[in-house]
């Protein structure tokens, strides 16, 4: 009568690994926050580009034209290149950190720790880009905030390599 | 004797969080589908943009030349910087819509609607590549197809920061 | 009494596609050990870029000037476009390849199939960036490296794509 509880349990311990990446895990969760804000700020930047573009009529395709009423194509505009720098940055860091801790959080680590990776992580990167395209702060802000995140994603991908080694 | 029934039902039941990002949810199995389609589309550009620069002999790197017998490097080909910001552009937003719609995925959204942003922010991509890199057609084509993916990733951002919002 | 052995068995039975993105499938473990070994890899691109930055006095924004003691941004440096170039041919296929090996692990492919093209892949995309940024070899080593991840990125799409084609 009283068996199907230990059976239950039994089975919970045994799919213990497998809730890492499900909405059960926190860490998890965690992740799927600062995983979303950090995409909405990269869509952002194109927004933040597309500003910059129709404010200094900068357009690199002839059929844009006709919206800023310009007669031609035009490139290396100061203001235009220093978004898509930004931005470019953000494909080379953040896709990579994303991809990682979702890597570090299926390896199962310590919940504590792998949450305040992400969310420093993240932050760090939010702070980037303000600081990069927003209000371009003297140095070495910027370079303080980009080493906070590639530190973190340097540390969650040893982490990994450590767990996984075997499976070389 | 019939208890191994009512027992596997539970174990079912409160194992539902952990199928959404197996085979076994068709929300998944639908963002499988649509993202291969995607990475292959990705992938073609490399080949789009390498064709572009085999027919107007445009190589940026000086081991690259003999192949095109061409006597140095050469770079701002308008053909080829088409390709490379159409490609650009894909890195810029189709990335981030797998990886945003990864996480929709495990959020548990409804099925339908869930189905219906990935085939249709899938769709305004392979539309957007269309209308930028094989036949440019006058805007607002371009900026539409671009604008229901981005839409659509913002959605998809905010539904999973709402889910999520108490793991900041 | 022994009935508790047959139904855990049943419910490991059903629960086998669970754990395809779990720690407990060694085909995820071996894709979490090369996808955190490419993560490094293209993180450190970002600094031989900064070192070539250095190195050539090239730096792109005003606010960095004053770390290279220069008078001026400067840009197209030949050392510096070849690192951006090679970082950037990282985006344009290293990620596409993360994600849809993900996705392939995740469709349940033969565990030893799958383990090679894992570590094909990426080892290729190790060899490219060392003939691409570091020791530049002549053609077609680079072009060779770079078509076999490619392929191996497109026949897991198609394995994908035909397994989830009835979700479309």
């Amino acid at each position: 009568m009283n068996m199907s509880v230990p059976v239950a349990t039994t089975s919970q311990q045994s799919d213990q690994p497998l809730i890492l990446l499900s909405k059960s895990n926190p860490v998890f969760c965690c992740y799927l926050f600062w995983s979303s804000l950090l995409i909405i700020k990269m869509l952002l930047m194109s927004l933040l580009t597309a500003r910059q573009r129709i404010k200094t009529k900068t357009f690199a395709n002839p059929e844009d034209l006709r919206m800023g009423r310009t007669p031609e194509v035009r490139f290396n505009d100061a203001n235009v290149e220093r978004m898509r720098r930004a931005h470019r940055n953000d494909l080379e860091n953040v896709l990579p950190f994303l991809l990682m801790s979702l890597a570090y959080v299926a390896s199962n680590p310590h919940p504590l720790t792998a949450k305040m990776l992400i969310r420093i992580g993240a932050s760090a990167r939010l702070l980037h880009t303000i600081v990069y395209a927003c209000i371009p702060l003297p140095q070495p802000t910027r370079a303080l905030s980009f080493f906070i995140t590639f530190g973190i994603v340097i540390f969650e991908a040893f982490y990994v390599l450590i767990c996984a080694i075997k499976y070389i």
